[in-house]
């Protein structure tokens, strides 16, 4: 089984506490003979880390990965490749105070529920800090997309009620990056910041919304059954931190149209087969039909706000639980990076699957 | 790995094209010495089956489950449970004229480019016919839950743009299966049965969403990373043919919104530990807190209508596909039971494997 | 998990008690595109089934596999295949006896144990009845091995005390089927014939060695960590029934041995790289390196005799078990089947999975 | 998949080159709240490690492991345990006369046509340092084992011709340790020391067969198709380096033998049911049944020799291979550790698994 594991051929297994000696994980099945762009993984990683703005939250984390095995001269041996990445800031002693209570919206009590024990430091294995392994892996997944001509991308495309007016289709993904927020449209973006700036200052969080995309996917990547391709991408994001919906293609709106206006005709054009339209979302029986991948990602607010609030301690008791430590008041324009990742990991491992289905 | 297997413990591996021999499973990991009610099975199966109202496809099929192995005397044995639901009523014939061609919409033409072949009858592997054999698995874990006091259940919330107003909380399960839309609203349900009758007529097809859900589901379910209790329900549905999205608890709704308004608080009540609200969807951190576990799913407009569509055929040329073959013209009512059969299976998986949590 | 798998890309999983209504399977993972030789498959099942001879046990099943799904006008779809084989000549009767009685040797008790209920009629699961799964999977694998230049064979290499003096290398594997005991050495094969007839006639049961071979297997095949080729080679043939060794090239004898006397130098022929010797058996650091792959399978006396044992009930109160039902008096002949078509599987597996080794 | 993980509950994934960094793993699916004892943990690895006595590699390791996570104030948490230990003393230029060429018997040969590459430094990832990861993770099962009151032994029964004659049921296993060669059986383990030391000295290597025990198994223990208890643990010891074979129970030799003779008749004794004989080696049915699990596991001389050997190169091209860095002349020694160490994995896995046999 592998409760840690993700992907079935090129498969991560993450490790690590928030608080404790480090993060990290083992990357198994990744193929052999790659070169590592290791500056490439480190620019993913500080899209991710702490401290990178003044929107998200102020811990200080380098977030260097160190590399302990599968690498040789550069280069993929096919053997398993081993990470870690020190946690060098932890601010335990902020934690204390819910060694035995409960936060809301928390893992707190179902971990202590399940396991009979919990580390509580900063939220322990159930901190957002253990994303940092997916985007280590999903980083050198990204490489070798990129390699075979996959592009993966992500951005806001809402925070709170601010949402962007700019279709998908007419995104222009070399703006991403462009501001803090990870909104390629520039006044939309402003208005994002600055608003997560004042729900900061009054020590709330907000939710948002991460748009993913994919770009020339080949044809025929997916399993049409249980594992098709958009139910491992739903599988991965739903199991990224604070995620509460997913939907691909025209999504949960589609759902209230008919047939007749959202089918996708196929056309011949100098490429090949294509659709005129694509509200399939790139996926058509669960098996990619070489149209743009497309999906949301529904993220809830941080349930840490910096205001009191009554909950229970573990012996049912009620105590006041105060908003300490450091947090995001928002985690869309970090979790960008971690929404690429997962994405890319999932057309990779479905890549390699691929490869048997035919002799 | 296993395409066409899914869970962990719990383990179905379904079989079968639409128009081959038989659509069946073997389940694996159902714990031995339980007592299966066949009716409670034949049922599910009547709920999910072709022809049972006028809203429905007209295709004609008993689905009778016949059981194979791994029941003795009435009995689990422990071993693998195979079944099997014979094709009585395929009519192939129907289905000569898209052999070389492409429907919108459908797999086809994924199929096609991936395996190098294809069964163009009745859509072989890709058609929903392939889910009597998680509804058979679905039954039966659904009587297991039953006698460990948890509750699963599906509705039809909304038909194109008709939705229910009743809160989920407030719907009386009972009266699912009162009316053949299976909506609980008796007003709203016949709203959908005439606005589907009417599609139906005019050669269209339309979309809509079930909710989801699960009661008195044990605190300390789920595996808190990759494996969240809700990134398994979401795959589970998304899993399900012509879903389109996910969202449970508070769902995309929710992320529009503050921490403060949404936090869910923990109060002591004579059941034990419960939350004041619920916009946590009964899963904090992945792992299932007791409260009622609430989800959607939404469902494109049926890809196959009754009119004719301009399409391509396997050489890339140009070619009318007619509107042919027995379809729903919209696939809600007989989803429910789907539905339901997945959510079960993620449960009971989900509950065998907790058992190792603690020694 | 999945404990009645085997296999991670191409992947049986079987179904089926010795008295119930069927024994079969599902092939998951098999690529798209095979012919499928119906005739060889059948052959295979003919060299395992009972009542081939006067040297095995005389249950008369026609044991013929009928083809569910995932072949379509004689071609693999790529979709799993499901076959059944009918049980038609259970005497279950015959059984009545052991109902709450532990036979000795047989796994009556830790079935009981274990599950708490059991199909005691003709041993249920546990009777090598289910081998029949495999010998249908390994016989596609064999196929598609041939189509790759891959061959497989076993054959009787000893019974009791009577062991063929030839090696291995020395062996015309066109003579194994030529007498009813599968021992290409025909003065050998005529001493094991009337052995193993003597026994019967005493109402007793004898062991044997099976010898199995692979060639022109391409180098590079077996993960060299857990999944060692010869590692799974050894759980596939440890999982048939009666099996109590294993050991492949060189085996327990070169474990007397010296380094210097036993390790294969390397040597170019027009064939490219060869070794000089064959102790390493085909198998290098877990991974096939070309040279012929050979291993040796120890297989016990079957446990049922015809002759009053002493043991319990379920109440752990003696009881007399008497010799009843129709049994081998060695089940080496008809196990050559078992262990061509579980190495077949292994090594098509493998093929498989090596397939994502390299981009 | 996961090449490099094994078991499927309690189930490590390990990493690491021989001259890498470090070596390590991960172990999922470790229950939670064990209390664990480091100093056990360090026993195991200094009984495995290299340069401990004058019959072993004179490679200097402290081989201490470091913990990163998964463990808290002494307890496991229930989330993956991840571990490392650095590679202190590479001698990596001892082996640039290899990174061309292929050791006879090495995995140098295969390891570059399957990758492509390879890390010729002291053998990389097919050094047998990287067992030091099974080790640890054994030392871990065990422990949970000894709470649950089964042990687990091995210890060497023969070295070269050299072989124990006292039968493993007369065995004082807390002698095990009292000798370098780890046989309790005194006198022959003079022989077998002074053996291994004249072996040395002419430059040369041999092999030797180690027994490994299992005592008071629960009843119920294993998966009775393809994952045998038995079969389990020959792919765990078949897939340690050097092992050639694998048999339990009365292994070959009963093979030859008549069922009215092995088979293990039934007792009531005071502590319940109970075999008057023990042929079936604790496992019948793949199931264990209470009584004492052995087995023997053969491993062929180390292939490094201090000795020229005339071999290949990787253009095909003779060469000469001198024997050069630091090589056991025999691996049984330190092998005991990591017999005990898989024997360990593989029986709590499966007592794990075993967890959801019954509801």
């Amino acid at each position: 089984m592998g409760s840690n594991s993700f992907g079935e051929i090129f498969r991560l297994t993450s490790f690590g506490e928030s608080h404790g000696k480090a993060i990290g994980g083992i990357i198994d099945g990744c193929p052999a003979g790659i070169s590592i762009d290791f500056d490439a993984i480190q620019l993913e990683l500080d899209r991710r880390k702490p401290g990178q703005s003044k929107i998200t939250t102020q811990r200080k984390e380098a977030d260097r990965a160190v590399f302990l095995s599968g690498i040789f001269e550069g280069k993929t041996l096919g053997t398993p490749i081993a990470f870690e990445i020190l946690n060098s800031d932890p601010k335990s002693k902020d934690y204390s105070h819910i060694k035995d209570s409960y936060r809301p919206s928390h893992a707190d009590y179902t971990y202590d529920t399940k396991y009979g024990i919990r580390d509580y430091r900063g939220g322990g294995r159930s901190s957002a800090r253990e994303t940092i392994a997916r985007v280590v892996a999903g980083a050198i997944a990204k490489q070798i997309l990129i390699a075979l001509g996959v592009e993966t991308h992500a951005y806001v495309s809402s925070v709170g009620e601010i949402a962007m007016d700019v279709h998908h289709s007419q995104v222009d993904v070399s703006k991403i990056d462009d501001n803090i927020v990870r909104c390629p449209d520039e006044a939309k973006a402003e208005e994002m910041i600055s608003y997560i700036d004042s729900i900061r200052k009054q020590g709330d969080t907000v939710g948002g919304v991460i748009t993913g995309l994919a770009f020339n996917v080949p044809v025929g990547l997916g399993e049409p059954v249980f594992d098709k391709l958009h139910a491992d991408l739903a599988k991965a994001m739903m199991g990224i931190n604070a995620v509460k919906g997913f939907e691909y293609g025209g999504g949960f709106e589609m759902c209230k149209r008919r047939g007749s206006e959202v089918n996708d005709l196929f056309i011949t054009t100098d490429e090949g087969v294509k659709t005129k339209s694509n509200h399939s979302g790139g996926i058509q029986g669960g098996i990619s039909n070489g149209e743009t991948i497309y999906f949301k990602v529904a993220f809830k607010p941080v349930a840490t706000i910096m205001r009191d609030q009554i909950s229970l301690n573990d012996k049912g008791e009620e105590v006041v639980v105060k908003g300490k430590g450091r947090h995001d008041p928002c985690v869309v324009p970090r979790a960008v990076a971690i929404v690429e990742a997962m994405t890319a990991m999932v057309l990779l491992d479905h890549y390699l699957r691929n490869k048997s289905t035919k002799l």
